[in-house]
């Protein structure tokens, strides 16, 4: 039953689908305390040291089947729209 | 210690990014399956009902802070580069 194995598999794919959406809100939440945090101090909102490191962590933790550049693209998205989450007008800085 | 506090936060981000890199190939592990029950079936590649029932999903288990619109930005880009994992040249599809 090839319909049903179909199925089964999304079935996988939204359970994982869910998992992300927890873990995405959850990373939120810690952006917005880092966001507080650095308002606090005068440390600068967007770090690009902080941003290479997490992409070369992502290059050297990748077992695929996603490859590297495609995993990157994701975590760009998902720095993208970290954005909406400043409460300043500082728009074109980068919470990571 | 402001700064020790802004590690203790970065060190939760790099742990849930951690948790993410885990997830996402596990997601197109699943993916790479569903193209190979796709590939034995006339089933279509894309299929648009269920994008939009992944994305009504996603407003109604939202919880923030992230924003709806933000979630389905980032899950548009995770089916973007799920295009990679398919063998074949329909590069206009996605698989969900």
């Amino acid at each position: 039953m090839p319909e049903s194995q179909l199925d089964v598999l999304r079935g996988k794919i939204d359970k994982i689908d869910e998992e992300l959406l927890i873990l995405l809100n959850k990373r939120a939440k810690i952006v917005e305390s880092i966001g507080k945090v650095k308002e606090t101090q005068s440390t600068k909102r967007y770090d690009p040291v902080r941003e290479r490191q997490l992409f070369d962590r992502i290059a050297q933790n990748n077992e695929g089947p996603f490859s590297t550049t495609a995993l990157q693209q994701i975590f760009k998205q998902i720095f993208q729209v970290s954005l909406e989450l400043q409460k300043d007008d500082n728009r074109s800085a980068l919470l990571v």
